[in-house]
């Protein structure tokens, strides 16, 4: 039988901030067994953006990375956040490592194809190192992904950290028994956009249509649900949506097929 | 019979910028065996520093690192320089991996006792996870090591990288036959300072003293060649001092028990 990790994407203020993280890392370790954690940066890499006079361009969501936001986010994301994370994890006696997709080539890349928008140093996930993965996951070390990627010839990339996760996520679904859990601002999908009390348990993949055309599930959250089902018919075992302050609970949004 | 082990120290302006940085990667690709590398980035960090307004204060040689320092040298050596060199390696085919002292628990320090001088966030090294090193480097893969530690309470501390490089030899000595090599701006320890053509081929423990006394060696190198010494007499194989560009030749002073 496999055994089971459950891979955490955690992204937003949450991870930025000293007193959310340490809340954040406990309940994150109180999490028995195996355990991944991805982690994002957004905030901060747009706050020394701005401290440095390099303007911040998102379209959906997506940061638009030249040269100059490239060493940004590698800074932030690669530096800053990752060991923070990692360094707060092993006072908590949890071997954790922290790791960019260069690393041991964890994870690399294919600059993503100019077609409306040129996202610039921006990366689609196109193959995970998941033996040196697991390796570390079996000697009881616990990675921690930063979003970003390289593509194998110099080139470093911004990696959107949902897609570091559910990558990871898949390419570990044939050696372990996968749970894959996002967090982010509220407590799941929600029925009504303003009450955080209306979060639906479970959607599956019957249901999903439906609530997009009603418009229950809209923006940004469609490719957030789309990720998870895809996801899921990669062979990881539940999808759960949730916010970070629900990680203790594992209360959410259920995704399954 | 120990395998051999190769760790180069290489800091200053040569790992900073793109073109000098791909030549010093093919020199050090060239290397045959196993390899380490650690790495400086003092410039770029005192560069950044400069860009957010935060004052660089040195003593010696040492930056004084205060809590907005720290987080610009995290970004800086831990995320910027760190992971460009990975991706360069990737680029040649090299299995590297990024760590800073918190990863996987690489190198604890202790906070530096305030004497006549508060350091701040820097760290004395105590402690060296040979074990772990070492199963990468059995694995074919090359550490990059960059100039950060922790102190296991989650605290990252600031720390010189002549001295992470030399206690990655000491600690790994008992299980390779350990080359410690050191670069910086000139082509080895000089009889004349003004003349790179006097280069001083071998030092003796014998010549040490003398070579302080007659002021040959003074200032900044004095510290380098005594470490060179200490990392010899915990068993260390051998030590060189040497500049990037001659790292292919692998010319300069010898510094020998």
């Amino acid at each position: 039988m496999k055994q089971s990790l459950v891979i955490v994407k955690v992204g937003g203020k949450i991870v930025e901030e000293s007193d959310t993280l340490e809340q954040l890392l406990d309940d994150f370790n109180a999490i028995p067994g195996n355990k991944l954690l991805v982690h994002g940066g957004g905030r901060s890499a747009t706050a020394l953006a701005e401290k440095l006079g390099i303007e911040s361009h998102m379209v959906d969501g997506r940061r638009i990375t030249d040269a100059a936001m490239l060493d940004v986010v590698t800074m932030v994301y690669g530096g800053l956040v990752n060991k923070k994370i990692v360094a707060s994890l092993q006072a908590r006696g949890v071997n954790a490592i922290g790791l960019t997709g260069t690393d041991c080539n964890v994870m690399m890349s294919d600059i993503r194809p100019v077609k409306d928008i040129d996202y610039g140093f921006v990366g689609d996930v196109k193959a995970v190192n998941s033996g040196f993965l697991s390796s570390l996951i079996n000697q009881g070390i616990i990675p921690v992904l930063a979003p970003l990627t390289h593509d194998g010839k110099g080139q470093l990339l911004n990696t959107n950290a949902d897609t570091i996760a559910s990558e990871a996520a898949k390419a570990l679904a044939s050696m372990f028994k996968v749970t894959l859990i996002y967090c982010f601002e509220k407590p799941g999908v929600l029925l009504h956009e303003d009450d955080d009390n209306s979060v639906i348990p479970y959607i599956s993949y019957y249901d999903f249509p439906r609530l997009v055309q009603d418009g229950t599930i809209s923006g940004g959250m469609i490719p957030k649900v789309q990720n998870a089902f895809n996801a899921l018919q990669a062979g990881v075992s539940s999808v759960l949506i949730t916010k970070a302050e629900s990680l203790d609970k594992l209360t959410g949004t259920t995704i399954a097929l």
